[in-house]
């Protein structure tokens, strides 16, 4: 241990959010037959997006914009915003390192839910702030359960991610609307729509752009199939949105990365063919679950959280099963979600070797 | 202003490092001619890097390896060192970011020199610490000021850029070797190599991995031409690597980059290449300033500085002259460094515009 860090970064723990499939390669002497774990899009990206990354490569000798202006007045005419009203980052992840740093000082309180998205949680810790979390409601997040808790512990930030992640749930937009009336002065709602390019019609809440305490985060990583580029964005107010320029790196964003995203934002007929896809992919899990016995849950979202119908011990064996067969999912890391394994959607390739293991796996968990 | 910042992102200012080039022609209605001020590579990267980052372009649905197994491996074994000795990040800037917030708390002393790195002193500010600046000696950062400064005021952190931006000089490795012999037991050594891979031959040290007071950062940005990719790593030993696992954005690398960063690294053949361009291109830099009246100062970087000899405010005319012209240059930010420019290297059409309107720009501002 060095001798030079902070106290706070001096008891940090070394835990990483989640592990690489490819670190699992590795460890395994393998590769994965079907990458069906990380929620990327096997879809993968617009051609529009990846014809403009390829002829950007050659360009990649520059920086990138630092203000990200074309992207950003692009998202902008899109979502119906001004340019001020967004913030570029690298991914949603990034965005959330970002906001607890202007946000959070050690032992500043944030209600999550027991269960909900880990790397906010890493994030909040990294900064010193005490997570306090609520439990789901049946297979949703509890809007109101997190008001009472910020209530009860003066909650700077709440988070809740809407369609969820790990559960693929959804809550109608009136019940985020209703959530947004009813928030605690000193909160600001940290609304995670990262799928929510895939959601159900009348899931996306209809929330004044200059609302002072919502923030909405976006990501080019599921929809729009581009995990690998890291491009997130945030929606809110001005003054909150202006806020990031004072810490964010301003170089950091890729080149190709920020051309290629502008490209599939501006190709929104792909979009709706992932979504197509997305669809018809959730109903052959669901099937594919089903020939084993299990129950998929319903999904607004790129993957299918599927139910096990018994203990976090016998979900934990049949993920351990479908992994040792060459097929990456994940599932949920606490009870009683932990029922539950997750699986990404893919192409019809990848649920081909889904389709052959996981009765297999299903039969070797006993 | 929202009212959900820290009281330390409250305070902090709005100012940016540095303002992007496209901004720049954004505000003057037209693009540069010729684009010199950011000291990015117009050699580009090598052909084998262009060529694995396009073929990696259509597997960006995937995140990157939040390992980056492979490329911390290949640096191991070009750098000497193990892979627990490497961190990989967002170029320079977002790993002097990641440092900062490692070991700065609000009041924390840190040394730098007056006009080095501004954005190594924006993530100080951001992060609290209290900067302490010495003068530069001449054209040189001057490392017994540095070590005198660190010692009067307790600092942590002791920033220096060998060879230096932005004045192009360098040190011996001998003088930096001995400047880690004298470093105080309380200082960290933060020893930023971006243009290593451009210096001289005899200016890098020779510092034993295992240090426990040095932290050398170096980048894809410079000699590798890959600025837009966002690679950068850091070479320090294993105790206060491990420290960046516990807060870096482990996702955050982007796929593309690091698949371009190995193949680049492996084409050593081109990085060799890019070395003698760049020796060509300071001869023909030194040539066109001389033709104008003006001093170029010896260069170890990717980047002449000219001393326009007289006053801050003069070479301020001639920049802006120049940059009206459409030539994209910068100069360092404060007396006495002032009294230059700063002179990206080129290929031969960039340096043909250069040739064209400097002596323009240096009659124009009288």
């Amino acid at each position: 241990m060095t001798r030079f860090l902070t106290p706070l970064a001096t008891t940090l723990p070394a835990t990483v959010p989640f592990t690489g499939p490819e670190t699992m390669e590795r460890q395994q002497g393998h590769p994965f037959r079907a990458r069906l774990g990380a929620n990327e899009s096997l879809f993968g990206p617009s051609p529009r997006a990846i014809a403009a990354m390829t002829a950007a490569v050659s360009e990649v000798w520059m920086y990138a914009d630092p203000e990200s202006h074309d992207l950003k007045a692009a998202l902008a005419r899109h979502h119906g915003v001004t340019p001020g009203h967004l913030v570029l980052g690298g991914g949603i992840d990034g965005l959330l390192g970002l906001l607890c740093r202007l946000t959070l000082e050690p032992g500043t309180p944030v209600v999550t839910s027991l269960g909900a998205y880990p790397t906010f949680n890493f994030h909040v810790r990294g900064f010193g702030g005490t997570l306090h979390r609520v439990p789901y409601r049946g297979d949703h997040e509890d809007p109101q359960a997190l008001l009472d808790a910020a209530r009860q512990t003066g909650a700077r930030l709440i988070y809740l991610a809407n369609p969820d992640n790990p559960m693929g749930s959804h809550h109608p937009a009136a019940v985020i609307e209703d959530m947004v009336a009813n928030l605690p002065d000193h909160s600001l709602l940290v609304l995670d729509e990262a799928y929510a390019d895939l959601a159900p019609e009348g899931s996306i809440p209809n929330i004044p752009p200059d609302h002072p305490q919502v923030i909405r985060l976006r990501t080019f990583s599921k929809g729009y199939g581009m995990a690998g580029a890291r491009v997130g964005y945030a929606i809110t107010e001005p003054g909150l949105a202006q806020a990031f320029d004072k810490v964010r790196d301003h170089f950091g964003m890729g080149r190709v990365a920020q051309i290629g995203a502008l490209a599939a934002l501006q190709d929104q007929d792909w979009l709706a063919k992932v979504q197509q896809r997305v669809v018809t992919a959730r109903a052959r899990v669901t099937a594919i679950a089903a020939a084993s016995g299990l129950r998929a849950l319903p999904s607004a979202t790129n993957f299918v959280t599927v139910d096990c119908g018994q203990s976090g011990d016998h979900a934990r064996a049949i993920l351990r099963e479908t992994v040792a067969r060459g097929v990456f999912i994940r599932m949920p890391g606490v009870a009683p979600l932990d029922r539950c394994i997750r699986i990404s959607l893919g192409d019809d390739a990848a649920l081909d070797v889904l389709e052959e293991v996981l009765p297999q796996a299903v039969a070797a968990a006993g």
